[in-house]
């Protein structure tokens, strides 16, 4: 008999104080979803925007949309409902291009207000296109700059006067594990140097404080968990005091102080608007306006809340069902030092998640042997946890992953 | 009584070959819309696109999409169906973020190919956002670059041993001006110079030759003449043999040579693909992507042939009705040395174009005293054009644009 059994679970479910949520979503029958943190699902809320955004304001209203329907304000206002979420204020917060491009422009501006310092410190395990951007802007900039890499635990100490800006992903992509904002943001300062957080794997999955913290920059990705769509705009944060000694290399006409007047010379806008630079994306930007209108009911305290026992129940029962079938737990069990994810690695992880893919258990994989599980609390219930590792342990206790198709390789993984 | 009355327009429609287009787009009643080249109307076939966008591929399909839906190939697929409308070939062009982006990339690139060159040469009156893009690119990189910008007449002359890059755009925004893109393309290579097309004011208006001209490096714009919807993604193009030359300054996981491997170390894709940086907005591209098909259909010399004669029969009708109401012709009458607008300068343009959008002509207005009319013939009828020049000429005649609520400047003209 187990020891945690489906009708606990569905206890928990009953008494779940988010579980309301589920039903603005649309979720396949079928599929247990757990890659909300690679890309979130639809709000129901959703299709009737992008459609009266497409029929309405471009097919009828057309140029005239840009002040009528206010697409000209949609980065700011996009940013200002995205700031609650990160412990940030209105005004400090701007919605554009991509994650990537985003940090661009922030690790650029750092550099150039860090003359006379010559690292960018992060870690060794960051997100792969946070290093590869910091790597471009390194090459950039000449030779003057370092990237240095360090394991996650060695960062703090690896903080001198020499460090320009400490550039980190606030939970890691691969096992989930989250650095101490409040701490690391200290240290930093202590030493002269800037914080850049890349909130992507946590802002929709728990509170953030980088207002508390007194973080200098931040960037994070509109379609995990805050359900904005397949390559949904990013967004960005620059502490008030910061944003007027900010120099913007992608240095665009939306960034201009005034856009509309066509002079020659650039002349950044007061504020975080300087941060744009071309023309924004108004059909992805308004699929994000609209997924992010259900935070406004969200209790960011009680996600969290939800985030921790969800992880926890997967674990407990990968420890009750998964024993000696392969998994090893890749994620601290301790809370505090998690994000919303839990990753296991198994010698067969890609085959291993195809096959849970089939059964209709999407995680993801993500080389060279982890399977993880997005645990997002608006829209999963215990039951799913329950049921998703009920499947993983049949796959495994049966080897059901061990087939040509589930070993072949497609383009994205 | 008139030289050109509206009979002889309806004639010229009759005869039309490119009549048939007409009906493929939205266009709303009671409007004459001369603003294609700020933004294309919707057409037909792009609501269901996204319905099918939103509600199947990323509703039902979920992360899968990426593969199944192949989202992951649409840079790629949506670059190679914009090709041929610049002469270039499959491969040579990818769909990514904005004009004003793929400008700092590009511009980027070929000021590292060209050490030992500091100048970047460019068009006084070149689009801003390109201006600002480039005072962004020399800040960035240091004080060894100059951006030294000239009359338009004086580009040639002003090519010299220390230019590393040309940057242009094609068709100039406001006067309509067209650059020949051949003969300023060989004066540079005859100096060793590089040279960037800027084609958003040209794509889709008039056949372009970038291959035969041997042109190095362009970008161009989704939502002018592309129709590819508000703030549609950017192209750029890079002429085969420089591709892998180039180093790319975003070097984010979308243009890597395995993005799915998540090594540390950044390898940039084989070809056009390393230009890529974030992950693509898949509703925005998909837009633009459905917006394209219909030039598989257009023929682009009889796109060219009609676009002189409306542009033609507007400046014959605005002489002709128009004189001594204080309009002055913009735009040269050579169609040789022109795009696919035509331009007036008035002291009261502002407001004269916010009477003419009130009666339903929909062109804009470019600072100081312009008033701009984009001719885009996929759509336009020839009696559009003599309907919209006889209102005009109403409201100079009426004097009806001396109201204070169309001289109250609104946040984007």
């Amino acid at each position: 008999m187990l020891m945690i059994d489906r009708k606990h679970c569905e206890d928990l479910d009953r008494r779940d104080p988010l579980a309301r949520f589920r039903e603005r979503f649309l979720l396949p029958e079928g599929v247990i979803y757990l890659d909300g943190n690679s890309l979130g699902p639809l709000l129901k809320s959703v299709p009737a925007r992008i459609g009266q955004l497409v029929e309405r304001e471009w097919g009828e209203g057309l140029i005239r949309s840009w002040n009528a329907a206010r697409w000209i304000d949609l980065p700011q206002r996009v940013g200002d409902k995205i700031a609650p979420l990160i412990g940030a204020e209105a005004g400090e917060v701007v919605a554009a291009d991509s994650t990537s491009v985003n940090l661009f422009k922030l690790l650029s501006a750092a550099l150039t207000l860090q003359r006379g310092r010559s690292i960018i410190l992060s870690e060794r395990d960051n997100f792969p296109t946070d290093l590869y951007v910091a790597q471009g802007v390194r090459d950039q900039l000449g030779c003057r700059h370092e990237l240095k890499l360090v394991d996650a635990a060695d960062i703090r100490d690896a903080i001198d006067e020499q460090v320009a800006v400490v550039m980190l992903t606030h939970v890691n992509f691969r096992n989930g594990a989250r650095h101490d904002m409040t701490a690391i943001t200290r240290a930093a300062h202590d030493k002269g140097a800037l914080v850049l957080w890349d909130l992507s794997h946590s802002v929709g999955a728990m509170p953030l404080s980088l207002g508390a913290a007194r973080a200098d920059l931040a960037i994070g990705c509109g379609y995990k968990y805050l359900n904005g769509g397949p390559g949904a705009p990013a967004f960005l944060y620059v502490r008030r005091d910061l944003q007027d000694r900010i120099r913007p290399p992608l240095s665009g006409w939306m960034g201009h102080r005034e856009p509309f007047a066509f002079v020659t010379d650039y002349a950044p806008a007061e504020g975080i608007l300087r941060n744009l630079c071309g023309t924004p994306p108004v059909l992805a930007m308004a699929a994000l306006d609209a997924a992010l209108d259900i935070w406004a009911e969200v209790d960011l305290a009680a996600l969290r809340a939800k985030s921790v026992a969800l992880a926890d129940l997967m674990i407990s029962l990968v420890d009750e069902q998964g024993r000696g079938l392969g998994l090893t737990l890749a994620t601290t069990r301790d809370a505090e030092q998690r994000g919303s994810q839990v990753s296991f690695a198994h010698p067969e992880g890609y085959a291993v998640m195809q096959a849970l893919i089939a059964r209709g258990v999407i995680g993801d994989y993500r080389a060279p042997d982890l399977i993880r599980f997005g645990l997002t609390p608006l829209y999963l219930r215990y039951v799913d946890v329950f049921d998703a590792v009920a499947i993983l342990a049949e796959i495994l206790r049966d080897r059901l992953w061990d087939r040509a198709d589930f070993k072949r390789r497609a383009k994205v993984t």
